[in-house]
């Protein structure tokens, strides 16, 4: 499905900004993580509200050479330089209609491994207002390029139903032959604003960063890490106002919650796959979050977060919803009719939850292995962050209590695995229109145990 | 005075972090502006509540030599040598004392020129558990080196009383002492995490970031500019809920309000002192800002930013300070006790509204002239970032109505310039423990129109 397409003029502040258009241009060898990189700053982007999208040239001379073997990619095959030439052609007159539709940040991924087509796109692209951000992935580091290179030979449409070893192979001399030509950014270069990438963040240059949509890609980009490593999202267990039906609050653990706190050490600890290693867990400033995370073991760091707080309902907060909808109808019908926007009155809205996000998604990004124990509004962003669901959908996934999930970040999308503690709690979905305390999700409902 | 210490456990969100203790090693030659980032560094970590504190060795070494000659810092001056290299110990243990005690960034403002001596310092802060963080300013532009000699030697207590043009010429001869020794961060020191400046945040490198905390001072360093520019603030023209002696709300502009929004323009030509410039306009999403701003330039950018909204008073909103101490008589007293970290019911405390603000102050260091129409509590928290403000007093200053107020960053502080529109407005200052609707400050309190 086509994502919901965000709004111009916003900087992720859901405030309007000047009228900066970015393309970021990739550059380097093959299997250095270009693509990883790229989808992953288009995924960030649109979670921010800013629309982005990436232009894949391997697509573009895809149409016409579908599965091109090493030699198409010599320098000296005259034909395979053409329809390279073509295939990069097509994909710039595309981004730049597609700025003049009002996109605002474009990801060129190709390899762009010469000054001479690096100088073209940003002459192409200043003759349109547009800013180019040129991004250089670098690495010597050889067990980094193999294991990309093994996961292209098993993911690329180059390679579809050919034989792996061969495949393996047949990249390797692609890649010999862009490295005949490659040069990398320098200082010939040195009016162009880039970003070198070393070895995965292990060493990074900045050069001529021009305003701050530029320095928010860039810090970004410099905070990624490729180490393997997960991620799991718990709701605190039961409170005392989940089963009231009310919202908001600082309630107690039921005795329900109180009892999934007490198994969730061994759900974790289920989901190690054998691997045993120490989490670090962030919670909430709330005390429902704080109880639900007391009995995991002590050697492990714990954090609270006031960012990770549940939405603030504001004049809302400790009310069910059939009291919101006697008291504040309009507001209640305003809400349903779209989730992601509407801020409750002297509250927040969806969209500020994901701007109050940002600093979590960042440091998530740097780190390693967290385990998060937060809330049902807060774990649908975050959920929608390395998922990549859309704004339109995520207030309404279905969330369920006494569940653990583990998210574990691969090269192209996230696995997601799910432990259930068998331990009874009530629904706190809620259908569109509903009042109901506790009802059941509806049939087409995404729900995260499933 | 002493500025109150921040406390150890907080990451500048009010929450704990995990037990990171940073040694900025400054790294550069004289007249690269090292103390000045060393000194911008430590008001910005201070302002997010990380404590933080610059230990200059410079100050160590006059100790024993106040005014010495350009021979002195000649590597064949034995003495000058010995003198120079205890000033670094006895800085360094110091520094380390003062971690023992729970600091958490020292910034160590010294020329650090060798590898030898860097070498030296990170053997002395590992063995400590501290980590290091390089942070070397280059630059070959000679006219920024120029501009920095001329400040140092007119503000330098080395040059105190001496003739300025021997002073200049006297530490252009120390300079060139340092020259011959100086040894750039290069790839033998590949193992370092440091970050390079060149030119003034033109080009950065960025090498073995570790952490989140470290991140954060290498992004606010990398978005440092040294251009002179000024940043314009201003509270909204004065609103019903001003006149009613009510907090919070999104009022309407009074009369005299509305006509301060038309002086506005004015005002902010008269303070331009001839030299026309366009201003960008930062406005909050409330009414009354933006009312305010509506007379200015219509060929000025105006951005309406929802993280410069009033500080949210939750239950108290729409409220008299009488009605608060009448209905929450517990939370009146708790906020006079200690204003700074009092979060309303539901609403914020001015710690949290410094949180919010972060990323307008990174905006306003990557920025040039800026005009701010924002809110009492929020023009207090902008005004102490740059003035140094301390916290306990920041929510107590006394911001008038219809006033304009012109802040300038230099090397060694920040001027302010107060232009009064000469329209009357109520005074919404407050004294503690007071519940008068309109009160004239008390003769100790500090009025930014003075």
């Amino acid at each position: 499905m086509e994502l919901a397409r965000p709004s111009r003029k916003t900087n992720g502040k859901g405030v309007q900004v000047e009228d900066t258009q970015i393309c970021v241009v990739m550059v380097g060898l093959p299997a250095r993580g270009k693509s990883l990189i790229a989808q992953k700053a288009q995924r960030y982007l649109r979670w921010l509200s800013i629309d982005a999208r990436v232009f894949n040239v391997g697509n573009y001379r895809r149409k016409d050479a579908a599965q091109p073997s090493a030699d198409f990619f010599d320098v000296n095959n005259l034909e395979g330089e053409r329809m390279r030439r073509a295939a990069a052609e097509a994909a710039v007159t595309d981004m730049l209609k597609w700025f003049k539709d009002g996109g605002i940040i474009a990801i060129l991924d190709a390899t762009n491994s010469t000054k001479k087509r690096r100088r073209w796109i940003k002459e192409r692209c200043d003759k349109e207002g547009v800013e180019t951000l040129f991004v250089e992935s670098k690495c010597d580091d050889e067990e980094l390029i193999m294991s990309n290179i093994l996961e292209v030979k098993t993911t690329s449409p180059d390679y579809v139903g050919q034989d792996p070893e061969e495949a393996a192979q047949d990249f390797r001399n692609r890649i010999r032959n862009y490295e005949k030509v490659y040069e990398t950014i320098d200082e010939e270069e040195s009016d162009l604003t880039y970003l070198k990438i070393m070895n995965v963040g292990k060493r990074v240059i900045i050069n001529a960063i021009q305003d701050y949509l530029q320095s928010r890609v860039v810090y970004y980009l410099m905070n990624l890490h490729i180490k393997q490593r997960s991620i799991w999202l718990s709701r605190h267990g039961e409170s005392m106002w989940n089963v009231y039906g009310k919202i908001g609050g600082d309630a107690k653990l039921s005795e329900r919650g109180e009892a999934y706190a007490r198994k969730l050490p061994d759900l974790v600890k289920e989901s190690f796959d054998g691997n045993d290693h120490p989490l670090t867990v962030w919670t909430s400033t709330l005390q429902r979050t704080i109880a639900t995370a007391q009995h995991l073991p002590q050697e492990w760091n714990q954090l609270q977060w006031k960012a990770l707080d549940e939405l603030d309902s504001g004049v809302c907060d400790n009310m069910t919803y059939a009291e919101i909808k006697e008291e504040y109808p309009e507001d209640f019908e305003a809400r349903d009719q779209d989730k992601y926007n509407y801020r409750y009155r002297g509250g927040e809205s969806y969209r500020d939850v994901v701007i109050r996000l940002e600093p979590i998604i960042m440091e998530l990004e740097r780190s390693e292995n967290i385990l998060i124990v937060t809330h049902q509004a807060i774990l649908r962003c975050i959920y929608a962050y390395f998922m990549n669901e859309d704004q339109e959908k995520s207030p309404w996934l279905n969330v369920p209590l006494h569940t653990l999930i583990k998210l574990t970040p691969r090269a192209y999308g996230t696995d997601r695995q799910v432990y259930k503690a068998a331990i009874p709690a009530v629904s706190t979905w809620r259908g569109k229109g509903s009042v109901a305390k506790h009802e059941d999700p509806l049939e087409d409902t995404t729900s995260l145990d499933k």
